[in-house]
């Protein structure tokens, strides 16, 4: 295959002038949920965020539906297509067209088109040794994702999850082009520490990240150990931890290593998960007001380093 | 947002400027003929069209595929996407993503966003009395297709058949640009009777069709006699015909109706079919010469006039 999956799930990047540039993507996929209305609005933001995590402002969606012909009522389907155009309309982004196939399993997504200057570019590859980190979402979607599957999560959590899912990346990415980043890139499926090995050998540093028990959304660490976790946590796990070291914490109360549960979760695959953001350690201040102005909120992971052996360095915070 | 599916065009139009516009759109579909690399090749021709139909010219592609996970080998999915990667280089289109699902039928075809200037679009609204109206690729691929599907077609039309749909409409929306014409569709699938219905009733005129055996590949109307058509056919005859007129030819030779199986393929559902063009009077001949030298072909169809009860009026050539 000339397109092999890891650039199949990219954002695009063309440039249209010495100045700007269109960021573009597409994404669709079967249900995470049970409510259609709440499956449209998480593959809508989904959808977005990787022009989001590249510092681009959404402007276009074309809809993608896969649908059966006859096994899905027709309120269903108009269900999912409100709830992803609600959230477009959210993100002021215009939906001008779409595509139907007929398909036994319902699927849904856009193909997104934003526009964003060049030098403003969020990339896999623009960190710098000194860069601070940040990390706009807690973590764990794909465990409770599956908790739900099995029917484990309370209508509280299942709330929580579905608004997390469907929160946009927008503040973050506004508030880290405002601030000067230069790399940023969104969670998912590879889970945290996928994605930071992936842009740390892109940028040719090495990211210490400081890992605890609050990045995480309630109830994840518990059905961690619990072993309520989706298929591709193993999978992630196995081929990302060779990158990553693990650094024993020195602390005033002594050494403290990262409990098992935390590295399990480390490897969750995200749906709409936040933006893992890399910002000049001058600008690091500057993105957490922007960030709070826009009425949004970050964890501090930790910092880029000069490149050593590792991706990654993980350490109990 | 300035084009919309209100008016039927083929693809959404957004305005990035006061000069320039994205033109937008999507479109995947299940193989239409044996060889994967041309379903490959098709698919991406048919893609492009609907931009070449607005006159713009389209920059980049997100590819589409739905596969099966393991009843399909690794090389008819290579295939594809190679014979889709070619044309695209063909047309001078970046591949800058894409995103592929699991389904049991095989899916293919790209989301595309080309740019034209906005006083140069190719509207369905854009039609004026008085206009002359050309067709730049012959009919009848539904009909070839059904035939193919039936094993019914020989190596030598099945090749033209190929040929037929892998060909890109870019020589005809940059002859019609570059002639100032301000409407076009392309043939898909509503056939010929159904696009020229919408293009008309979006314009406020009525256009007058000279049909003949002429404007059909070879064996279309041999076939249509034997009842050799695809579903669709019927539905779009169905839908259609109460819009459009049948006037007779006075001719020298006295007076001629439009023999049935003409009348009959004129609603063939087309994929990747040709640009319907309407180009000021004045402006016909640069259109043609214009097409000429990019080595384009195209036939007359008739002329746009004052509305009057019908869309269209068919008459014999």
């Amino acid at each position: 295959m000339l397109v092999d999956a890891s650039t199949f799930d990219d954002a695009g990047v063309f440039a249209l002038s010495a100045r700007d540039a269109l960021v573009q993507t597409v994404d669709f996929f079967p249900p995470i949920v049970d409510d259609p209305y709440d499956f449209g609005r998480i593959a809508a933001a989904n959808s977005l965020s990787d022009v989001y995590a590249m510092g681009g402002r959404p402007l276009t969606a074309l809809a993608l539906l896969c649908a059966p012909e006859t096994a899905l009522p027709a309120e269903v389907v108009a269900a999912v297509m409100q709830g992803g155009l609600d959230t477009m309309k959210k993100a002021g982004v215009s939906v001008v067209g779409g595509h139907s196939v007929r398909d036994p399993e319902l699927k849904f997504g856009y193909a997104v088109t934003g526009m964003a200057r060049r030098k403003q570019l969020l990339l896999n590859s623009g960190a710098r040794a000194g860069d601070r980190i940040f990390l706009t979402k807690p973590l764990g979607t794909g465990i409770l994702s599956t908790a739900l599957k099995q029917g484990r999560l309370d209508a509280a959590l299942t709330r929580r999850l579905t608004e997390h899912m469907v929160g946009l990346n927008r503040a973050a990415s506004e508030a880290a082009v405002a601030a000067g980043a230069r790399a940023a890139t969104d969670i998912t499926g590879f889970g945290l520490v996928g994605h930071a090995s992936q842009l740390a050998d892109a940028s040719g540093v090495t990211l210490e990240l400081r890992v605890s028990p609050r990045l995480f959304l309630p109830r994840v660490l518990e059905l961690a150990e619990a072993g309520v976790v989706p298929g591709g946590l193993g999978r992630n796990r196995e081929h990302y931890s060779p990158s990553a070291a693990l650094a024993t914490a020195d602390t005033a109360n002594g050494a403290r290593s990262i409990p098992p549960a935390v590295l399990d979760a480390l490897y969750d695959p995200q749906t709409s998960g936040g933006l893992f953001v890399c910002v000049p350690e001058r600008r690091a201040a500057t993105f957490v007001s922007a960030l709070r102005r826009r009425k949004g909120s970050c964890f501090e992971l930790g910092r880029a380093v000069r490149r050593s052996a590792s991706s990654v360095v993980l350490t109990a915070a």
